[in-house]
């Protein structure tokens, strides 16, 4: 069975909880506190010398890292339910909406990035969660236009099923909450946000479903 | 052809220029000034309401966005020369790699986000070399170790030929050099830097090569 390396609070280790979940897998849960810095012992170096979760341990020992890079992998390996749509149209398109969050939003919010501004350019609360939402709000405008616009939305992201993309959207609108993102202005991306959570493979991936939660 | 809307210095335009001319296809160079806010008119928004580039603009009117789904797409509409191994964990390795610069230096370095830090944080060139600085080595570290710890590693980051990650290293590298960044404790990046511009299709990919350098 797969280790999963992991922390609750983590929006790339929500993202890899759902993908798992909605592949069928089980794995065995393994938390590290970030808070802590429990990331960041030799024993967790070894695993990843980034110090970052999400680590996927095989059986073989191999080690996987970068959540996107993982959920690929394992859409691969284990192809149904895909996570992609069939066509390279499609999939570029997915990939697109997934990296709007994964490389323009999450990257700029995350626990480290808060940690720096508060040690080296001295913010407080005020002045991290003023950073937080403006990224999120700077492509969660254009991420709302291109789900609200596009004929390939439907239900989910891109059709009837949730993919690549809605697992991205259903972490970050996690993460969103946790510095009370005013929500209001992007209606489709709730709208799908509330199908994911209507499925039992996001709902337990979300964070307060895990056990090292507090 | 295919038009590419891009501008000389962006590091992400560079990725996609470098993955245009390893697959040999020829494509329309379209420039704009990032410095002019040439990417937040209407028409270039109505390609890409997120204001970035590069936008890859298809024949049939599609535009693509964000530099690795374009890449990926690339790869599977002209698999040759191939951009990622044919093995599933060679992928995830690859993309793993390409995801640490593409999801943990770049969206903290880009050109909005430096100026997000003058004009909300009060921050001036020294303090935003700063703050380029930290992110490149933050993750540059374990690239390095990834790179030299690992048995796949070959004359580039995976094996004898190049691909996304090493694409990704390449456009990189080139941005560091804007800020003086010391590469001397990364000599396996480096050599890797060096192995891909040997290569025409990265020196022509490279920003002081394009008609809208200055």
């Amino acid at each position: 069975m797969p280790v999963l390396h992991n922390y609750f609070r983590s929006s790339t280790s929500t993202r890899l909880r759902a993908a798992l979940n909605l592949k069928g897998l089980d794995y065995d849960y393994r938390a590290y506190a970030l808070l802590k810095n429990e990331t960041r012992t030799d024993a967790f170096l070894s695993k990843n010398p980034a110090g970052l979760v999400p680590v996927l341990e095989l059986d073989d020992g191999t080690m996987l890292t970068q959540s996107l890079a993982i959920i690929e992998y394992l859409d691969e390996v284990h192809p149904a339910p895909a996570l992609l749509p069939s066509d390279p149209a499609g999939r570029a398109r997915v990939r697109g909406l997934a990296q709007m969050i994964a490389c323009e939003v999450h990257p700029l919010n995350n626990l480290r990035v808060l940690q720096y501004l508060e040690r080296a350019f001295d913010q407080d609360a005020a002045g991290k969660a003023r950073w937080f939402a403006h990224w999120v709000h700077e492509t969660f405008r254009p991420l709302e236009r291109a789900l609200a616009d596009s004929p390939f939305t439907g239900r989910f992201c891109h059709g009837q099923d949730p993919g690549l993309a809605d697992i991205c959207l259903y972490a970050q609108v996690w993460n969103n909450a946790r510095f009370d993102i005013d929500a209001s202005p992007y209606p489709t991306v709730m709208r799908i946000f509330a199908a994911c959570d209507e499925i039992e493979a996001f709902r337990k991936a979300a964070p307060p479903e895990q056990p090292d939660a507090v």
